[in-house]
C-alpha cells in the first residue's frame, strides 16, 4: 500500500463558510454545516467503530448494539423513543457498517433539542434488558434470513469475506445465528464502552441550526464517553479468494475484485476516478462495452471503496448462465485496456461527475451531516469540495493509466459468484487472463 | 369506490409562491417550481401512461418503450446521449410504472437546456433501430430475470396480480420473456403514437430555473406531440385473489391486502393516514404489536397506493416458517383493532409525520419536480402542503375508525406468499377469521 501524508488534507486548509467546529473536552467533534432557508434539520452520531473492531468472539455485535440502542434507556421504553421522534414528524434510524456506526434522526428545526436529547439517551443510557435482548435476537435472525434470500447481499458478503480471508474485516457483519444468540447484555455493554470514546466520536448536524445552542445542548449529554482515544483494530490484509457457489437461480451474480486503496493512500482518488470511468455511469467503458454494444447484462457496474489501511476495487453484474463464457472476457479485457491508454474527455467527464454530484450532495442536509461526520473521523476535519476537486484537478491521464495497469495485476484477484455457476472462472483462471501467477502455482 | 369530487383539489385555489405554469398549444404542461439557493436543477417529462394502457398483446412495451428512448435518435447515438449529459456531470435515467412513465435528469443550472434537448430529442426522434431492438429485448430478459430471483419483487408482482385478475393494472410492468421478445419497432412507435400526447405529459423542473426561459425552450421541442387527449384505460375491478408459492428460501414474505381508495375518492387521505398508523413508522401499532412486542418479525409494514379507479391497501412481512401460525392471526387482529377505535394521540402523529414529510421533500429539488407532475396529472394542477393539510386536518378519529371498520371487509382479501408457506393461510381462511364471507362459499 504506497501511503502518503501530504494527501491527506492538513490541518491548516480553511473551511467551507457555513461550518463550524467545536472539541468537548472528552475529545468528541460536534460540527455543524448551517442551511438557514431550510426548515428542518439533519443530525447524527457517528462512531469510528464497527464491525472490523469485533473480536471473533464478538462477531456481529456492532450490529446487535446498535438495533439493542432503541430498545430502551432508564428515562424512555422503546416505545417512548418511537412515539416521541414521531410525535413531531421526525424519525430516527442507525446503521451498522465495517468501521463506523451511526444514529440520526431527520426533524424539523424546532426539534433538534429532542433529538439530541434521544440520541445522547439511547448512547449513556440503554438498560439492555434482557427480555428485549432475546426479542431482537430473534428479530436479528430474520434479518439474517432475508438477507440470506437476496443473492446480492449473499454475494457481495461471499465477496468481501474472500477479499480479506479470515479477517474481521471480511466477516459479514450482522453475524452469525449462532454468535447473535450468544451475546449477553453484558457482551454489548463492554463493546459500547471499548469503542464509544470522545475522540472517536462526531456529532454532525446540517440544515437550520444553530451551533452554540447545539453544542450546549451536547456538552453535558455526551461528557460521560471516555477521554481516550479507542483501541485500533487490528491492520487487516488483502488476500484475495474465491467463493462461487452454485444456486437455482435465473441469473448468475459475479464480484471480480482487487485490493484498492486505503483513505490515505496517495492514488485513493486515483482509484476512485478509475472505477467512476470503468464502470460509473451509461458512458463508462463497461456499461457501454457489457450492455450497450453486446446487451450482456442489465447490471455492470464498476467500485471503489477505501478503509483506514487497505480498499477493494471491484466490478459487480449479472448474467444468465448462456452469456457467462463471453461476460467474463470482456470485463477482463476492459481491465486490461484501462492499463493501456485513457482518454482526456473520459478523466475530464469523470471529474465533472464527481464535481456535480459533490455540488448535488451539498444541497440535502443529510448528505451534509454524513460527509462532514465522516471526513473528521478519516481526516479529523471536514474537508472542502474545493479541496476534493484541487485533488482530483491534479490527476493526469498518465498517471490513471499507471494505476489501471498495476491495480489488476499486483496482487491476486477475489471472485464471487453464486446462481448457475457452470461458465464462472476459478480465481486462477481469472490471474492467468489478466497475465499474472497465483502465488500457489508459482511454488 | 365511494367518489367524491369536493375532494379534488379546485381548479381556482391558489399556487405556491415559486410555481408557475404554463400550457403549451398542443395542451402540454410546463410547470416549474424555483429555489434560486440552489445551483442545481432536476427536470422530466412525466407522461400519464403506463403499463395499464397496454392491450393484452402489448404486455410490457410501456418498459421497453422506456428503454428503447435511450438507444439512439436521428440526432445522436445511444452513446452520445449518454456521453453528453455525463460531460457535464449530469445524469438521465427514466422509469415505467402502471399509470405513469417518466424521464428526468439531474444537472447543474446551466445545463437545464442540453437536459431538455436531450429529453425531447429521445422522445420525439427516437430511431427503434432493429439490432439495438434486439439487443435491448436482451437485457430486458436480464433484467425480468433478476426481479425473479428477487423474493420481494415475485411477491409483489403476485400481489398486484391476484389483486387486479386478468386486468391490465395486475399485469407486471416488465412484461413476459415472450412478449418482450415479440416486439417489431412499429409496435413500439405505435404505443408512443398512441398514448404520448400533449394532454398526457407535463414537462417539470425544480432547483435554480427560471420559467420563461424553459417554456421557450420547450415550445418547439415538445410541439409535435398530439393535441388530442389519449385515450383512457380500461376501468380496472378490485378483485383480490390468491398466489401462495412454496420455494426455499428462509424467509417466507406474504403481503396481505384489500382494496384501497382511488386519488379522487373521499377516503383517500384517510387511507392514507390509516396506513401510516397501522404500519408507516417505528410507533405504529402493527411495528410495535409484530416486531417490538412479540420479535416475530424483522420487516413489517402497511402501504396504501392509490390509482385513477382503484387503490391497493397492503400489509408486507416477512418472517420464517416457525413464527407463521403467530404472526398473521396477530395482524389480522391489529386490522380489526383500528376499525373498533382509533386514539386522537395516533391521528395526530400521523399528520405530524406527513406534514414533517411533505417540509422535507421540499427541500429537494427531485423531489418537487416529481410531486408537482404527478399532482398536474392527476388533479389537473399543482397542489400545495397547505391544500392537502387542510384536508388531512378535517379527517377525525370518527371517520378514520369507521374507516377500518369498512376497508378489511368490504370485499375477499388478497394474499401473496413465497417462501416456506406452509402456514400461510388461504384467502377463505383470512376471510373467515375477518368476519367476512367469501362470495364463492356463499353460494
Amino acid at each position: 500500500m504506497d501511503s502518503d501524508s501530504a494527501t491527506t488534507p492538513g490541518a491548516g486548509a480553511s473551511l467551507p463558510r457555513s461550518v463550524e467546529v467545536s472539541i468537548l473536552k472528552n475529545g468528541m467533534t460536534i460540527v455543524t454545516d448551517r442551511m438557514e432557508h431550510l426548515e428542518s434539520a439533519a443530525l447524527g452520531v457517528w462512531v469510528k467503530a464497527g464491525s472490523r473492531d469485533e473480536h471473533i468472539q464478538e462477531h456481529g455485535i456492532a450490529h446487535v448494539l446498535e438495533h439493542m440502542a432503541f430498545k430502551g434507556t432508564s428515562n424512555r421504553t422503546a416505545q417512548d423513543i418511537a412515539v416521541q421522534i414521531e410525535n413531531v414528524g421526525g424519525d430516527v434510524n442507525a446503521s451498522t457498517s465495517v468501521e463506523t456506526t451511526s444514529y440520526y434522526a431527520r426533524i424539523l428545526k424546532n426539534d433538534v433539542p429532542l433529538a439530541i436529547d434521544i440520541l445522547s439517551d439511547i448512547l449513556n443510557n440503554s438498560l439492555f434488558d434482557q427480555q428485549e435482548l432475546n426479542r431482537e435476537q430473534h428479530v436479528i435472525l430474520q434479518e439474517i434470513g432475508a438477507s440470506k434470500d437476496s443473492p446480492e447481499d449473499v454475494v457481495f458478503d461471499n465477496f468481501q469475506q474472500s477479499a480479506f480471508y479470515q479477517q474481521a474485516l471480511g466477516r459479514p457483519i450482522m453475524g452469525t445465528p449462532e454468535t447473535v444468540s450468544s451475546f449477553s447484555a453484558q457482551d454489548i455493554q463492554k463493546y459500547l464502552t471499548d469503542h464509544y470514546h470522545g475522540p472517536n466520536m462526531v456529532l454532525s448536524a446540517s440544515g437550520n441550526v444553530d451551533h452554540d445552542a447545539i453544542v450546549k445542548l451536547a456538552e453535558n449529554r455526551f461528557s460521560d464517553f471516555g477521554a481516550t482515544p479507542a483501541r485500533e483494530p487490528d491492520t487487516c490484509v488483502y488476500t484475495g479468494g474465491e467463493a462461487i457457489v452454485s444456486k437455482e437461480l435465473q441469473e448468475a451474480q459475479i464480484i471480480l475484485g482487487f485490493e484498492g486503496r486505503a483513505y490515505h493512500a496517495r492514488d485513493f482518488y486515483a482509484s476512485q476516478v478509475l472505477s467512476m470511468l470503468l464502470g460509473g455511469g451509461m458512458s463508462s467503458r463497461l456499461f457501454q462495452e457489457v450492455r450497450e454494444k453486446r446487451g450482456l447484462c442489465y447490471s455492470v457496474y464498476a467500485f471503489h471503496q477505501g478503509f483506514s489501511d487497505t480498499g477493494l476495487f471491484g466490478v459487480h453484474a449479472a448474467t444468465e448462465d448462456a452469456d457467462m463464457p463471453e461476460l467474463v472476457p470482456v470485463i477482463l479485457e476492459q481491465l486490461r485496456q484501462v492499463g493501456e491508454e485513457i482518454g482526456q474527455d473520459e478523466l475530464d467527464r469523470a471529474r465533472a461527475q464527481i464535481r456535480a454530484g459533490l455540488m448535488m450532495s451539498l444541497e440535502s442536509p443529510a448528505s451534509r451531516a454524513g460527509q462532514i461526520a465522516r471526513q473528521i473521523l478519516l481526516f479529523g476535519r471536514p474537508v472542502t469540495n474545493e479541496e476534493l476537486m484541487e485533488r482530483l484537478q491534479a490527476l493526469t491521464v498518465e498517471r490513471l493509466s499507471d494505476l489501471g495497469a498495476r491495480l489488476f495485476r499486483e496482487n491476486v484477484p477475489t471472485i464471487a459468484a453464486i446462481g448457475p455457476v457452470n461458465h464462472v472462472p476459478s480465481q486462477a483462471e481469472i490471474a492467468d487472463r489478466l497475465g499474472m501467477q497465483m502465488p500457489v502455482a508459482a511454488q
